[in-house]
């Protein structure tokens, strides 16, 4: 946005410079000439086709509607001048989110339902993708190499554990929550989650347990208070890790959970239980096998391991703006990506679920709280951060309902292992 | 093995021919001269190494032991002619099994046991089998056209119902039960086995379903009669499908249960389930794609369908000899190969299961009753025919004890469904 932003270029059509307000004033609406308004209609139809028509209509700071007539009930987006415009064309999947961000772009009505559209219609991008992804390769491991990786991290989670305090529920869990029925409160399903995955792995009292990426601690807490198991947590994001660690020594429990600020790659010892709860997603598909050996050397010989993770139905690459500002480098994997964690290192998975829905509900709960919370993001930091996330959380609940994202947990062992659980219901 | 007792060729170390006799006499023992011995012996250690040395003892018909020394718990192994000992050091995974089916070799003890150690010593061979499915790709694509299919699928099922009724449960399902608790009789267990599909695929009243490989009938009559769906059941072997049509008529499910004889391939209609139950590991790795897309032609926009397939924790070639003996062209394949019937078709995974432990049950209950009916088997067809049955069932239930093999149920519905179960208890 910022590289944007100190483009000295004006703007070619009206010749006024669109770069010299931040926030778009919403009543200056200079008139637009018959054939710069059609071809605006031309380009937005353009843009319309090339995500598969979705059921939306662009309306134009001139009262252009783009396409002219739509159900009423169809969503709308609002561009408020000619450089927001021209960029939305340029590059959709960047742009919408950065002229939103910057108050250039509105949407009427609700962001999610709009969003839920827009995916629901997004062509399969398996091509582009293919290219994308073997393109951004070399530079991908580059991005996710250890100290790369610090920075990424930090990009997103060192944030400030107070403005997270804001939105996440108490346990300060960022992580998809298990809702056993989908009324059930954020806090109830969080801690649901948690039970969940316990049973899965089937812990026992005494067991050591390594936890690879272990956000503001709740996970390996949970473990060391209900399961009576020493946890070993990785994690390097500071501000986490400092959060974690008073937690654990305000709570009785620093001895029997170490927070460790390091990678996981430079993990040591034998464990046996190896889980990890949305990290994964920040890995990247060409470092699985490294992953795979990382659980080889460090699971003991009945050791079980649980992997949580955002994923796809296909190889897919994340959206630009997501990449740009929310998560570098991250990349949702699909099952056939995810099986070279396990097939190369002697694995078997024992148990894939798939909680999609649940991740839609989950979200529908960090945005409600967003919500009330706004203007306190606004004063913290600035009013297009505030929109951004806003953006980044019903973008994700949009893309979890279309199905555009999936949550797989994959439980696993070791092929030769026959201690594994009889059936799923087995103590 | 016609092939090989046709070969004019004497045995080149005692000068007598090694194809005389189709069982091999063991009280006849030529002596063996002590260079033969120790090139016997030297060879046989090479095989011990190139199977991963797991703990069996080679006996030759004069008594030399490879190793010398071994556990008294060891499995042993007689090889009772120069002939037999050849052919297992020239092609010990193909001329094993010949070798063991005409009695020319044998096993002291428990044969599951002995090849559960076998298994469990097995190197990894993801180069060699790579290399080798690569080489037999393009062949394995026209051993799986629609013509061949039917000879490779008669190869093995038309046997004889009245072959496999002396073995199977009484219902006739020739795949993985599920043992709620592994004490179940076998006949309950396949009951509950087809339960656990129906609960999964959460079949209504009026439904459609179809199912890809119906062997004898039996799922496609209970899902009929238990949940008051209508079935179309597809299977290219002739026997079964008589069979199974005679049991509908005689069941009075003439009307709601069409059994067709032809392949999955030609299925045409729009159905609310798809179901496939020990077919997939007949379909071939290289035509996954092709059966996604026919998946996708015949499922309903809210569709939900189950494959349920022998599985591997990683892409492997069937062993020669049960290639060549047992199945035809058959391949179990690992999950990322599974999921190349998934991600390229729009649909999303939503639960998998690996059943690996309940085969090796399974396994058990058929081995056993297949001694109890060993007499039988050898009047209705030969000696060697018995002890080939024998030695393939053993082997299954020692490599799904040793975890080379899985067993895999995939539910899925399309990526954009929202009808799907809430949880796995959702009803």
């Amino acid at each position: 946005m910022s590289q944007e932003h100190t483009n000295p270029a004006g703007n070619p059509i009206t010749g006024k410079s669109a770069f010299s307000e931040d926030v778009m004033v919403r009543s200056s609406r200079p008139t637009l000439e018959p054939a710069a308004s059609a071809l605006a209609t031309f380009l937005l139809t353009r843009v319309l086709e090339s995500i598969g028509n979705p059921a939306i209509q662009f309306v134009l700071w001139n009262g252009t509607a783009v396409p002219r007539d739509a159900d009423a009930k169809s969503g709308r987006i609002l561009i408020h001048d000619m450089g927001a415009l021209l960029r939305l064309v340029a590059k959709p999947d960047l742009n919408f989110g950065e002229m939103y961000a910057s108050r250039r772009i509105d949407v009427h009505g609700d962001l999610a339902e709009l969003l839920e559209r827009v995916y629901r219609a997004l062509p399969r991008e398996d091509g582009v993708t293919d290219k994308r992804m073997r393109l951004g390769a070399v530079l991908d491991a580059q991005r996710r190499s250890l100290r790369q990786a610090r920075h990424n991290i930090r990009h997103h989670y060192d944030f400030g554990n107070d403005f997270y305090k804001l939105w996440l529920d108490r346990e300060m869990i960022y992580t998809c929550a298990y809702f056993p029925t989908p009324a059930m409160d954020l806090e109830s399903a969080q801690l649901a989650k948690m039970q969940h995955i316990c049973r899965k792995l089937r812990l026992k009292p005494g067991e050591k347990v390594i936890e690879a990426g272990c956000g503001w601690g709740a996970m390996a807490l949970h473990m060391a208070r209900h399961h009576d198991v020493s946890v070993q947590a990785y994690n390097i994001s500071r501000e986490q890790i400092a959060f974690a660690r008073e937690r654990a020594r305000r709570e009785g429990f620093g001895d029997q959970v170490e927070f460790i600020e390091d990678d996981y790659r430079n993990a040591r010892g034998k464990f046996d239980a190896f889980v990890s709860v949305g990290m994964l997603e920040h890995v990247g598909p060409e470092r699985y096998e490294e992953l795979g050996r990382v659980i080889d050397g460090v699971l003991a010989e009945h050791g079980r391991g649980l992997i949580h993770s955002i994923g796809r139905d296909y190889p897919q690459a994340l959206d630009a703006w997501t990449e740009r500002h929310i998560f570098p480098a991250a990349c949702p994997p699909s099952l056939s990506q995810m099986m070279n964690i396990f097939e190369p290192c002697g694995f078997s998975v024992l148990d894939v679920e798939n909680l999609r829905l649940h991740y839609a509900r989950t979200l529908e709960h960090w945005l409600q709280r967003f919500e009330a919370a706004a203007p306190m993001v606004e004063t913290m930091f600035t009013p297009a951060v505030a929109r951004t996330w806003r953006l980044y959380l019903a973008g994700s609940l949009a893309a979890f309902r279309a199905g555009n994202m999936q949550l797989f947990q994959v439980l696993f062992a070791r092929s030769r292992d026959n201690r594994i659980p009889w059936t799923r219901d087995s103590p």
